[in-house]
């Protein structure tokens, strides 16, 4: 038996959402329910499926069934489909089971013919109003069934009133639009070589194949590639009677939410305009009224409209934005649909609602985007304000700045002493730039990606920062750079965005953020239902307050390595990466020791009480010395002047040592517990350190919970002697200070070998922290720094793969190493502590899958804290 | 109940290894089957242990056992330990479980004294060797259980010697061998501050600890670390009669091999010195008779010898190299072992044996070690030579040459072509110098690992390669290096062993490889045998022939890229790479298309009927670019000189060019199907070539059988649009010519992400190839040329790794990574092939792990195809 292919709203419900689309459902739901819904009926997804399946084209069975429903509409209006006396004119409108820009536009008005329009002109006693709705009609049918250019009809208009010698549409009269209407045909049957189809049923036919075939055109098929949504759903079709908003001053239409969608304020919010339909409100040619001044125009409508709007909020339990037409003071609701909100707004409302008992505590956790949270933490480009986009990267550190060009790091730190706001431009930043970053508002570079310095240093500051940005062609010599065909100097004001990756001309307005009382009451809730604890990473004392602001319950991952690049640092840092003896190495570390103890104390008093993973030093020490590049220019600058030979002599050896130390695949190389392997000193002094530090708050009373963690582990061979390096550390600090340090040792777990031999590590080990932004590069071979500037965008645009997966951890390939490694390492050790310091320690996915592999914390950066208190929460509700 | 510490030589057998030691389970043997064995009996590698157990010291069971054993000697040889008219002398000697230079050296003569030297005089009738015996013994004792150095005692013998006015020892009378032993005497006094002990018993025990103290020095901690012995086992001490081969005329020693170790020929070999102990033949003062001439000297004992050997030979089924005495015409055998021999005898001898029938074909095969077998692939230095070594790099490409030394690759084909053998000397090679390789009998680099681009390209064409020599301080301005503080300038001799890594100063003497027949035969037992398949990497047809000539079943690794490289294609490459428009891509393209298309011809001509493995474009595509410092240097000075600034204009263009195709990690880049999958037109153009190569060679009736493999997949996503462009190319080719082409596709499995989605990678995969090389980079997170370079020697030498996991498969990581992807692939695709390309696939235990997980093949270099075949008989006569 054939499937019923037409639905009346009559029939349907919220719940056939698959087989009537978002938009069918959703009026069939809200006729089911007893609103004023214009009646109406749904051509199905599945013959939308069937169509495609025949390779196009109506057939028989579902031409009858449309039209026999075209008559329940007839008997329900009491109007007549192509009658010439009182016609029904309908509406034809694409809703698939996605919401989905790009799909076919509505048809409005559609049945109307020389004939008809004669009737609807006698009906609604106004021939100017009904012929204009048919020029509409005609203009609209001929774009986008009959896809005649729509320019052809705005520039017969065009003429029409420059003829008339009138400026609006509104002014040109009846026999005006008559003519015009003619010309339309004319233009119509000039363009398609085809008379307009006057015929109404042959019309709504076109109509539903147009619909239909709007499922594959371009921007259609490109929305869905770009949002992950399947390509085989299809669309359902729309149709329903038309009412008229524009039938005299006892007519209109408006737009309402039931709460504001911008504050969460509990309050109706909206606008109208008095005899109008919808396009009259988009075309902006009349400002529309605040609703609540329905009240004085349409006062019962008014009534029924407020409470119509609480009845549709209890039914849906959640905030609607309601389309609505008044014909002849008779309120009509066309649509509504959860509304959308601003991360403000969802907060409050989610909060109220659980108040009001409307929602459960649950519920209203699981109504925010944990993603859209962390808008209320950083400054933000006020969302009114006009943008000059000259040029857009990666969003590399959310937040947004204003300020004046700079492209050296002294010079950013000269002009931010003297109180100028500056942004620092430069293809990319090194440690030689941190106290330019440190004195910058923001940070742009053209080159590196999400973990490249400056992206890595600016999100640890919470600074913006728009790293990749490749349209940028920097030339520093000249102190300028280009983006968009225009030079911006030093000194030009720009913008930048580092929650969108956009680089704005001149400035911007900002908003500070302020977070409310119900955002601290939601995480309050949140902190009540999840199970995964939430840690923050932090490498300095400013950091860790900002991250106990935030609600971290520890620090998760300390770098090192940043407190090694400061100005004062570096020079002892390179002494000692330089250093030709075993003296001098020994030398710059005793000068090192002392500094490193006061940050770590520093660390460890803003996070008193509160556990504190410490990484020992990671990055390759090549990344502490100067570019290679510069150096290389300046020594053959140096031979061809004949300079000093002297400095010639020095630079060369300069450079011969940074050559030695430079490596092919830094990512790869000599890091992480290698360095603490060959050359164990270092370590050393940072365990004394830390143990120092330790013994020294425990004095005061402070308890101070330290964990040392060893990097880049893939052979229990590698912990092992380390591991006793740590504790010989301790046992030392403790003999000499005569202080008890209670002090954990453990691993990151971020190669691939160490996921397979987490059980013989996790013998070493008294936690695990998963890696996972160097897993993600190992297990796949994808330099994160190349893959986003060379093929990953190809990657997600051919749907390669689902998402980037250096932002949602990949469940498959690198989830099932992480769970494998988890297995092993319990197996083996059942008290060992679990958590995640990756980025993807921040994403919501990722964090429920961290939730379902049973970790005990995830650590994500001080900005992301409530993002993960509420993912986390959510993931213990989804996943009991 | 106490374990028994001592056993007699006539208690023991051969399997008592652990127990005895290698030597005393020997010297068991020997007796037990009937050798004339001087008696003695040995102390257990168990007491051993109890002795460091207990903290060193001989406890009073041990000495008792001792005691009794000593008494048995004196039943068995009719002489008395400590007795002054016929006292035994025995010998004590170190015997571990494995052999192991660097532990104590032998005391011979043990039981002398002021006394029994007297009796020692009076039994041989010969004064002067009594005293003789006397003062060699208390030199021997002093020096390893006194710790009394021994300059102090040549000293002395010296100032003899002068005193007297002679030149050698043996010039030294009784009388003066009387007062050099009483001033020996006082040197120990003075030294140890204690008079040389005269208690023979006294002097046996205390060699006894200093034997077992000698399993701690230095030497042997450091050998055991070295050769990855374990450190807990202990040695066992020897201690046995003393014969005299120095007793007068009838007496003499020597050593002999059952068969010639050198060449492998069935003879007796060996050398002897009458009138004579083993020390005169270490000392080198008169010269040994080859072991035939003993025939004159000695005829009966010579006879006995060559009995004796017979029957060795039969009883060990192997040839064996022993030590022998003859006391007054009666033969002691001391010691016999398996003799060491060359590559070259090892093959012979156990083919010679096999036929026979002394050992089976199987044994025979068990036989060679199939590393050694290299030796007799390459061209190698005469191991009689002396060789100035002035730098040692790693052994890239095995292999000797000697040339002059020329930096540049230009220079290097100008002067080849000329016929001058040159040696290319360059911190590292790029793909501009692949016609200098061509053209050099050998390459040595300063910078790059074992796959630089050097060592790969090196090895590719069979030549001799150094890399990574980073003693070499290279000044190409100068044209001239410096290593071992020497200078070498352009057009200087130099040689290169690219077996063992020496650079060498001068030229030296080379043999050429000749295979043997018992070569050929060995091998065809091997591969009635072996279940592996064994296939060869080759990218030319040179390589192919050869591959063949040595056995290889097929081409598993046809790497695209050395096709690109040639000097004549390097521009149509570069041009395809910069291209600024598809249109100029294509061009560049369809120059290169033919080009390919020949490569492959010629390849599959040479490997008519097996499959050929061709794997499209892997490397990063800036491998094939200007290198970037050079550029940079180039635009400095352009800049600087103010040059031509149309050429300036040009170069600043190149630089930022290349500066964009440079990538952090290259390894983990953009390279592999990424290129494929972000630029399909190379793909394209090589899967064209490849079936038009095929289709044109079966049309003359040559079978082909190409297998299309896709690099670096780690997604089934990856692969399955790149299956269709190479299924599509290849019906375009078919329909195009009308010619069938039967062909497989398949991808590398060298990535971790790719072992574990296997499953669903086997679904769109005929074959996985394991590229084991990229695969323990990404699952260790190691980059083979910095991590050989940096930190992996540190690794080896701290026993963090037991293996360079680049050499030798890491089966705890990697090997569980490629179960587990051949386990899933065969149980999503049960007809799946599967093989290995990377290196691992010439080394003998990582081709056992192979074997037993079950893989149909190992492709290697051709130079490892004999290798390859041996060790998988090897694994399938082990694990059947």
């Amino acid at each position: 038996m054939a499937a019923k292919n037409v639905y009346l709203f009559s029939e349907g419900k919220a719940e056939m959402r698959e087989l009537l689309g978002g938009k069918g459902a959703n009026l069939a739901e809200m006729t089911r329910i007893g609103l004023p819904v214009p009646p109406g009926f749904t051509v199905t997804t599945e013959a939308c499926r069937e169509y495609f399946s025949r390779g196009g084209g109506i057939w028989a069975e579902l031409e009858e069934e449309v039209k026999a429903a075209l008559g329940r509409l007839e008997e329900q209006t009491g109007k007549r489909f192509g009658c010439r006396d009182n016609p029904l004119l309908i509406s034809v409108r694409s809703g698939s089971v996605f919401s989905m820009p790009g799909m076919m536009d509505t048809i409005l008005n559609l049945g109307l013919n020389d004939e008809t329009v004669q009737g609807l002109a006698k009906v609604s006693g106004n021939e100017r109003f009904a012929y204009d709705c048919y020029r509409r009609f005609i203009q609209m049918f001929a774009d986008v069934v009959l896809k005649v250019e729509h320019f052809n009809f705005e520039m017969a208009l065009e003429n029409k009133k420059k003829a008339l010698g009138v400026r609006y549409d509104t002014e040109l009269d009846a026999s005006a639009l008559k003519e015009l209407v003619s010309e339309y045909k004319k233009i119509v049957a000039r363009e398609t070589r085809k008379q307009f189809p006057e015929e109404p049923v042959n019309q709504l036919m076109l109509s539903i194949q147009a619909v239909f075939d709007s499922w594959n055109n371009h921007r259609a098929v490109v929305y869905r590639q770009i949002n992950n949504l399947p390509d085989h759903l299809g669309t359902a079709v729309n149709i329903q009677a038309m009412v008229f908003g524009n039938l005299g001053e006892d007519s209109g239409t408006g737009v309402a939410f039931t709460r504001n969608p911008s504050d969460g304020t509990n309050e109706l919010y909206g606008e109208f305009l008095i005899n109008a339909q919808g396009e009259d409100v988009v075309a902006g040619i009349r400002t529309p009224l605040p609703i609540a001044r329905m009240a004085d125009y349409m006062p019962e409508a008014y009534r029924q409209l407020t409470r119509l709007c609480r009845l549709l909020e209890e039914h849906y339990r959640d905030v609607q934005d309601i389309e609505f037409t008044v014909e002849k003071n008779r309120l009509y609701l066309l649509q509504t649909r959860a509304g959308k909100r601003t991360a403000n707004a969802a907060v409050k409302i989610a909060v109220d609602m659980a108040d009001l008992g409307l929602i459960s505590r649950e519920e209203a956790l699981l109504r925010v985007n944990p993603a859209q949270l962390s808008q209320l933490l950083h400054r933000r480009i006020d969302p009114a304000a006009r943008l000059d986009i000259i040029a857009r990267g990666l969003p590399a550190s959310p937040g947004a700045a204003t300020g004046r060009v700079v492209f050296q790091a002294d010079d950013a730190e000269r002009l931010g002493g003297e109180g100028e706001k500056v942004i620092l431009v430069r293809p990319e930043t090194t440690p030689d730039d941190i106290h330019g970053i440190v004195a910058a508002q923001g940070i742009l570079t053209s080159r590196g990606g999400m973990t490249s310095h400056a992206a890595v240093v600016a999100r640890g500051m919470g600074k913006p920062c728009v790293s990749g940005c490749e349209e940028l062609e920097i030339d520093l010599a000249a102190r300028q750079f280009t983006a968009a065909g225009r030079r911006f100097k030093e000194g030009d004001l720009i913008s930048i965005d580092g929650s969108g990756g956009q680089v704005i001309a001149g400035a911007v307005p900002l908003i500070d953020p302020v977070l409310s009382d119900e955002f601290t009451r939601l995480l309050t809730w949140a902190d009540e239902k999840r199970r995964l604890g939430v840690r923050s990473n932090a490498d300095t004392p400013e950091d860790a307050r900002k991250a106990r602001e935030f609600g971290a319950e520890g620090i998760g991952l300390c770098r090192t390595e940043h407190m090694f690049m400061s100005q004062d640092r570096l020079p002892v840092v390179q002494q000692m990466i330089l250093a030709k003896t075993p003296e001098e190495r020994r030398q710059a570390l005793d000068k090192l020791l002392p500094m490193q103890q006061g940050d770590f104390t520093a660390i460890f008093e803003a996070m008193a009480g509160f556990p504190v993973t410490i990484r020992l030093l990671d990055p390759p020490l090549h990344e502490f010395l100067p570019k290679f590049e510069d150096l290389l220019v300046e020594v053959t600058l140096l031979k061809e002047r004949k300079g000093d030979p002297q400095l010639l002599k020095e630079k060369e050896e300069l450079l011969r040592s940074v050559r030695t130390h430079q490596e092919f695949n830094p990512m790869l190389g000599h890091r992480g517990c290698r360095l603490g392997l060959v050359t164990p000193e270092i370590y050393r002094m940072q365990a004394v350190a830390i143990f120092r530090a330790a013994a020294g708050l425990i004095r005061r009373g402070i308890p101070v919970r330290p964990e040392v963690m060893i990097p880049l582990v893939g052979h229990e061979n590698e912990l092992k002697p380390l591991r006793a390096l740590v504790e010989e550390a301790a046992a030392g600090v403790m003999a000499e200070t005569g202080v008890r340090i209670e002090y954990l040792v453990g691993t990151m777990i971020e190669l691939p070998r160490a996921c397979v031999a987490a059980g013989r590590i996790a013998a070493h080990a008294d936690f695990f922290s998963f890696g996972t932004n160097d897993l993600t590069q190992t297990t796949f071979g994808f330099s994160r720094d190349d893959a986003e500037g060379k093929f990953l965008l190809s990657y997600l645009q051919q749907k390669i793969l689902p998402n980037n997966p250096f932002e949602v951890l990949d469940r498959e390939g690198v989830g099932e190493l992480v769970t494998m490694a988890a297995d092993r390492g319990r197996a083996a050790r059942p008290e060992i502590k679990l958590g995640v310091c990756g980025e993807h320690g921040g994403e919501p996915s990722s964090i429920g899958f961290f939730h379902q592999a049973g970790l005990h914390y995830v650590s994500c950066s001080p900005y992301r804290v409530p993002v993960a208190r509420l993912a986390a929460a959510q993931a213990a509700l989804m996943h009991r």
